[in-house]
């Protein structure tokens, strides 16, 4: 299960003692608001009932939040479920994956019998998604999944683009936006295709809830897609999917507008921070960040990525390993931005490794 | 989708005012023990990172507990998420149900695409299970289910009746068996096939944790098969299904030997008070409760279910209508058994509705 790893995962045993510096997962470093908090301890008491089988709040809470109507708006036990939800329903035969992209759309369609092709979004074009490509195979495939912004590259696409591939190939093929990022641009509302799903038929927008508001413990996603296909995805899935902890904490975190904005302005002066800074790293190449994680190609550094990774472990930091997607090699780290506290802790560590270089 | 209707949702609109006496959902009424509230606020901050993909804790946790190798053991959000997962995974052709049942084995058959065909327990076989039936169709279909103990009608069914079904159709015809409610059994080991799965291959057997522990709201279930089935099982499912909260609660939980103790005690008073005290309620046939619900035909009383089950309402009381059950009728009912000043109110409510009769 290599192939599939992910970051975050502070619990192998090698991981167990002391706190560490989770670099490896993209999660909003202001961590769960105090509104939010209050909301899930004042609820604990509640866990004796069932969850609302049809989350009537927090579907409402949604709908307004992101302007959308209830029927169209399909929740999950995390973003991640959807995906299974998603192609278990579906069934394609042929599945199309731009590369490097995150690994659960590739296990999901293995996992629902489906045969997986690849494009490549190159470094040298700056991952940026080979359109006509995906236009060109787009006919002979089921479906096509795009994570915009994607993971771990940081491809921002443009409504536009996304749009013209929806209009080349709709009536025959699926688009699948993996839109779990968005949430962390002020200009969210410019690229999201939430609001298409009316106009193509065959779109289906997925979005974590769980990155933004620091809630991956939790779990809690959505998806928005006609109301007729929100309806399938419904009867394929138990109704208690979505705990009461998560339907509460949405609702709270959905209305805390302080939390929002703070995040927007951490973002904002931080991504600026670690840009800068790691520019100053010599031989490392940074792909500039979209949302709130950098990917980097640390083959100039004259060090090995795995190398970096160790060293890092050592003074109690983890980065993610790139090297089990595919099209990226070992040459391959992504660091999240944390909090200024943390990202300097980073830095340090960064040319305390460069100034050992060669020892 | 009145026909997959569940008790426990106190979250319909005309429900929203004030706190139910909820009998409808048959959950523990000792509610949260200390130990495991105290383990889920200590937890409340973890929430900022992912649930642990491997569930290492829980699962040696489980293991232990239920003397299982860690390897036969798919965990669930929940015991129903395991029902889609395992007919999501098999796409059985048809799938046999004795009935009535849990609605969800239906529900979740359907989703895959399954063929399902009943079997009936008759109330006047007091609902037991139809052995000849099953296995001379047992043949002819690729799954049964048996709930043992059954809701609603509380068939506890001799683990040597389901060994001889497995002995006659093994080979071809999975049986799965829901053990959700066996927890409140003293002797459950008598009863649980959860040893089995070694000798018939196509055995599964679930369990739900959050009856026993009164933690609905959280989901917590797990299944045990053949490692090699539990290895495609977890090919079919993200891996941060259990959420965090659920995961520390289900160690505390297994932990909690008083709590665990102190439900089998008062299980024990109780269902002895309540099958007493409803004997007393003329013309009302009950049907003797292996575990902690009773299920109930009205018939004899004069009244019908729906009435009593409004006159109920207007008492603050919520008891499971169990029209939407096939095979049964709008004369069934089913009540859960829960603290003794509950099941007093719940007795006072019916002395009352049979002293308005035909007013």
């Amino acid at each position: 299960m290599e192939r599939f790893r992910h970051g975050g995962d502070i619990y192998r045993e090698s991981f167990s003692q002391g706190e560490w510096l989770d670099f490896s997962a993209n999660i909003n470093p202001l961590g769960l608001s105090d509104k939010t908090r209050r909301c899930i301890m004042e609820h604990i008491d509640d866990l004796v009932h069932y969850p609302d089988t049809e989350a009537r709040e927090l579907k409402e809470a949604i709908a307004s939040h992101y302007g959308l109507s209830r029927e169209e708006i399909v929740l999950g036990n995390g973003a991640a479920e959807l995906f299974y939800l998603f192609f278990g329903m579906m069934r394609f035969s042929k599945v199309l994956l731009p590369q490097p992209a995150f690994s659960d759309y590739e296990r999901a369609a293995l996992a629902a019998g489906s045969h997986v092709e690849y494009v490549f979004m190159k470094p040298e074009d700056g991952f940026q998604l080979p359109l006509e490509k995906l236009c060109a195979l787009g006919d002979s495939v089921d479906c096509i999944v795009v994570g915009n912004p994607n993971n771990p590259t940081g491809t921002l696409t443009a409504a536009e683009v996304l749009e013209k591939i929806l209009d080349r190939v709709d009536g025959n093929t699926w688009l699948l936006v993996d839109e779990s990022f968005m949430e962390f641009r002020e200009d969210a509302e410019k690229y999201t295709l939430r609001h298409l799903v009316e106009r193509y038929p065959r779109l289906f927008v997925v979005q974590s809830l769980t990155k933004f508001y620091a809630l991956p413990g939790l779990r809690l996603g959505f998806g928005v897609a006609r109301p007729d296909i929100v309806k399938r995805m419904e009867e394929g899935k138990d109704v208690w999917n979505v705990n009461l902890l998560a339907q509460k904490a949405g609702v709270a975190a959905l209305s805390d507008t302080d939390y929002q904005r703070n995040t927007l302005w951490w973002l904002w002066e931080e991504q600026a921070y670690i840009v800068e800074a790691l520019h100053c790293i010599p031989g490392l190449k940074i792909f500039p960040p979209s949302v709130n994680f950098v990917l980097a190609d640390v083959r100039g550094t004259g060090m090995e990525a795995a190398y970096i990774l160790l060293e890092m472990k050592k003074r109690g930091i983890l980065l993610r390993d790139c090297s089990n997607y595919p099209f990226l090699n070992e040459n391959y780290i992504r660091m999240a931005i944390r909090s200024h506290a943390e990202n300097l802790r980073l830095m340090e560590a960064w040319r305390e490794i460069m100034g050992n270089r060669g020892r």
